[in-house]
């Protein structure tokens, strides 16, 4: 099919119904509402972030990417909390009428999406808007009752861990606005890599039942370490100190911080990096070690919660880097 | 508090923390997602429906009635599926950060809504957008295990129904818009009484136990009677057949009506009433006609399922009237 979608209907079941497919309480998109089906022993755990052409991502932004990201910063949440991704509601706003192309993109790279997360597609709905394009996913997964890893509770003496790398997205997201800044910087393979984190945020899944198992408290880093760390220290009603050495840095990244010290920025305070921020009480660390065996993402240890208030981050002389207000606030 | 809301924080700390207040799920909107506790021989029912300034409602509307009418729209459809209205989950975007009057104003309709129709507030998220003014809300309900009422259910000779009045809020709608254009046509309260069936929709929530014992599908008709009808009928497999002189008015309408015929398509094809459309199989109507004693809203019975396809509406003569395509696409 060429050319633009004529109507609703259309829209609705030639690319969306097939995203429900196999999940039944979808009813093939064609009712009001959707069912979630009680599972006994089991608690559903409700996020919701939705993507703005122009705030989270841009308009011309290839349309599988899109989909991936809707879909990825709300299953990001979900594993943070310990719970496993089943369904996903969406409302989309379009400025005008999508071509076909666009939507079979779009609807190809939440079928990839889907599949790597574990999720269907359940309901929806589908506006047109004055505004930029706007993707409204409400995610939900299901945790063992009782069991869902709460942001406020870490205590003073748990470890903190966080997964994966840091910073990679924000700079990403640098040399995608600008490539030709970068290009004597890194081979293209690197700035591939840090783009793709930028646009293709890996939800940590495999994570849950670890966090689980052995988190007292975690979150997913989308608005930067220094003020999600905030976020969970100051719940906490306590301090977090991180040790600069010990964050986790791609290679590419290491080497553009390298270059430019200018880019620590990305490390400390960049978003979008959809990596989860947790902390462990010391009487479980080695039975947490052990069980990270199984774990194939790479974890590193970065600090520590301690009595006071507020986030700090020591460089190897144990003095406080400047870490500014740190973050960004979608909202501003 | 006076000028502008200056963070994300604030804006929820202050506005929307209260509106979880007595959920607690919520986490008193303190973490990344919220949870639903299963509750056994229960299914959840989830609906979404965002509205959007420019198209669902007026950027200068009244805070408060903006407010209730996003929660509205999204009850209703839980109640026409015959679900208790439990929790909502809600993204706003904002084109500049808002007032605090008009905040408080907006949480103060929500907390109106929330109490009228029996749910809390249990998460959300808050961006600026370049475009308009946008809620989204997710809706959940609880129905017994296996008892959600379906849209798509309805059988060859089932009665159809119809909660209260047609019409209202399209012709509450064009007087909203220019009411010059009315006044010499209807009594100022009259005028009132129709831009607040627009203003401030009435989710049948007391119909959702009357729709699980009795109804064989059921839709609330948010789209107009004719386009909603039209989808009941064809995943029915059938036509839905109605009759003119049944069709419920309120007074008001019914005069506007009268001093223009033109009048008759918000009757026929107007979006936004809100009430509930649903079908009661023969077999049913004595009992069903009992259960309606306890039930204080008007419910009309307005035609018939049968065989072939389509809607029609037919005059005392029995012949159709011309109902055109019918019904509002908010995609188009």
């Amino acid at each position: 099919m060429t050319g633009r979608i004529s109507n609703e209907t259309e829209l609705i079941q030639t690319y969306l119904a097939p995203l429900a497919a196999g999940y039944s309480g979808a009813f093939g998109l064609h009712d009001d509402a959707a069912l979630i089906a009680s599972e006994p022993g089991f608690d559903l755990v409700v996020s919701t972030d939705p993507i703005i052409a122009g705030v989270h991502f841009f308009a011309n932004d290839r349309a599988e990417d899109i989909a991936w990201k809707a879909l990825a910063v709300n299953t990001s949440d979900l594993s943070a909390k310990g719970a496993a991704p089943l369904a996903y509601t969406m409302a989309l706003a379009f400025p005008e009428a999508p071509e076909h192309s666009w939507m079979a993109a779009f609807a190809g790279g939440l079928k990839e999406a889907q599949a790597a997360f574990g999720c269907h597609l359940i309901g929806g709905d589908t506006d047109r808007t004055t505004g930029p394009l706007s993707i409204s996913i409400t995610a939900f997964g299901r945790v063992p009752k009782g069991q869902m890893v709460r942001r406020g509770t870490a205590g003073v003496g748990d470890h903190v861990f966080v997964t994966g790398t840091l910073g990679d997205a924000a700079l990403g997201l640098e040399i995608h606005r600008d490539p030709s800044r970068f290009q004597s910087h890194l081979p293209a393979s690197d700035l591939r890599f840090l783009v793709g984190r930028y646009l293709r945020p890996s939800p940590r899944v495999e994570m849950a039942a670890v966090l689980r198992g052995f988190a007292s408290a975690a979150l997913d880093v989308s608005d930067g370490l220094v003020k999600d760390a905030g976020r969970l220290a100051a719940l906490a009603g306590a301090r977090a100190e991180f040790q600069l050495s010990l964050l986790p840095l791609s290679a590419p990244a290491r080497q553009l911080i390298a270059k430019d010290g200018g880019h620590m920025t990305a490390l400390l305070g960049g978003g979008d990096d959809y990596e989860i921020l947790f902390s462990v009480p010391e009487a479980r660390i080695a039975d947490f070690q052990k069980a990270l065996k199984s774990v194939r993402i790479p974890i590193a240890e970065i600090g520590v919660i301690v009595a006071g208030q507020g986030v700090a981050v020591l460089n190897e002389r144990g003095q406080p880097v400047e870490v500014g207000a740190g973050g960004y606030d979608h909202f501003k």
